[in-house]
């Protein structure tokens, strides 16, 4: 799709001309990092899209959605010193990389240029811009709250899971998407059915990160496999597990998800087999799907161009077939 | 001072009714426990004085101010973490009394919080105050950033410290004027001036808050007494010392900044003693004076009644003089 590569390459461009590069170093430094990493940049290119798709002009849209790129940035590297997660992108994470406190402030550094990003546009559209990434934001945070609470919590049940990840991971989809929209000055009814759209395919995209976790090809995904097993992560994949299970594989799951061996190949691979006795595979490719189809349905009702929606649906489609 | 009380009234009252206590709990009961202790308020303080020094109308500045105060207690609550501090105005920190995720996530979601405050006035202020919101915002993180390489660095000079007083404290009283003063439309040089007057107050009042961590009353500073000598903090105090001692009491300096006994009591009173020997008190006071008078030399240069500069006058007589 030749919008789709011509905005990411818009994208990419005006990354790569920031200028990260500001002292003090030990601050900056880690910004640079965590920059020039050519991760998906998928949420700049939604805005970029949904601007678009209203025919609004692009150069509105721009810096907001380097806002959201450079914000999204920020929630990882600050997700990485509560995850303890040592790899991101096949990299170390800014906090194994250096440590926890330049990793919290170089967060905090990224969340504040962010709005300064988002506030390069038509003065007009800065109030509800922010209103909405701001909105966002909040809810992001309480997403990985609640995520964070799930380890400690036994009763969690699938529709507790679909709220986190629609608040965690959903929520700024859809923003990048509403944000794209008010720049383009898109009616008020469209600018709700891009928003939906974005959490539908936000949902679908977690499902699929989850399942990639599990059945994902390691060094195409970029991180290890099972990492999720490995934390005793309450993904869907589990959570549904725990639904189908029989008496006898519900308590094999539980012992399975106490357990914290040093080395965790031999419980990855438990679990796994658990998993395929159950069919959770398809099972979660099915709601997987049923979010997806959803989405769609909300872009079909967004009033625009037909044409026009082609790129959104094509990048529906590549999240939704994505292997890594 | 009347203005003084009745704007301070304001800012307590709007922080009182705000709803801080929403869902999940784990995320806002920290937010609601940082907020509703009454610390000295004094940035929110600036802005609303700033605002009726130019005539202009409280109103458009009383959530700015708000922004600013939600934004100073995260860098608090962030800094805490950074610093292991365990007390903050005389109570358990954020990251002490639950963890340093709970610490890093309600900090974050204060920054985001912030700026949904920022935003609640005149629409065509916003670009403006925004500007000198994120940039305060980056500048704080950058002087935390400074502090915090300080540790590991042998040579540090007075103009680094300063320079990192410089960004981690006063640049956000600069900024809190600073907006106060865009709220009331205030002519550009008299902007500049009121910002340069809050700088160097800052600067005078961090050098106070030195001052008060090795010589102040501990029940009254709500800090233990010292903390800066026990952590080995490269404070102005320090840093004179170093300047004005002879050789034996260089060596005895530095050997007792490079301790960390288990009971600090000795060493406390041991750097205490060098300090008097070397007149730092009252050098430090000194200096903390210039800026003092420098800053009120700005406040004298800013085009507005002369009446009305009376407040902030007070107000810095009051920093000045603060025993806590």
């Amino acid at each position: 799709m030749v919008k789709i590569q011509e905005f990411q390459q818009i994208i990419n461009d005006l990354i790569e001309k920031q200028d990260f590069a500001k002292s003090p170093t030990e601050l900056y430094e880690p910004i640079c990092y965590v920059m020039s990493q050519e991760g998906k940049r998928l949420r700049p290119l939604l805005t970029l899209l949904a601007c678009d798709l209203f025919d609004g002009d692009i150069q509105q849209a721009l810096y907001p959605a380097m806002a959201i790129e450079v914000f999204h940035n920020f929630t990882l590297v600050h997700d990485d010193i509560m995850d303890n997660a040592p790899l991101r992108r096949g990299k170390e994470t800014v906090y194994k990389k250096w440590n926890s406190n330049i990793a919290i402030l170089a967060g905090d550094t990224m969340f504040a240029m962010a709005y300064q990003y988002a506030v390069k546009t038509d003065p007009g559209l800065i109030p509800d811009i922010l209103g909405v990434f701001s909105q966002a934001a909040i809810e992001v945070c309480e997403g990985q709250q609640l995520d964070m609470n799930f380890e400690n919590t036994e009763k969690v049940t699938i529709d507790d899971y679909l709220n986190m990840i629609r608040l965690k991971t959903a929520v700024l989809l859809g923003a990048s998407l509403k944000i794209g929209a008010i720049a383009a000055k898109a009616d008020p009814e469209s600018v709700k059915d891009i928003y939906q759209f974005g959490i539908h395919l936000g949902i679908a995209f977690q499902l699929k990160d989850d399942l990639l976790d599990v059945f994902g090809n390691e060094e195409k995904f970029g991180k290890k496999s099972g990492g999720d097993i490995v934390a005793n992560k309450k993904t869907y994949l589990y959570l549904k597990a725990r639904e189908l299970a029989d008496q006898l594989q519900l308590n094999e799951l539980s012992i399975l998800y106490k357990s914290q061996p040093e080395d965790p190949k031999e419980k990855i691979i438990k679990v796994k087999q658990l998993f395929n006795d159950l069919g959770i595979e398809a099972c979660v490719s099915n709601v997987m799907e049923e979010y997806y189809e959803k989405s769609l349905e909300f872009l079909d009702a967004v009033n625009a161009d037909k044409d026009k929606k082609a790129a959104l649906r094509t990048f529906a489609e590549q999240l939704y077939h994505r292997v890594h």
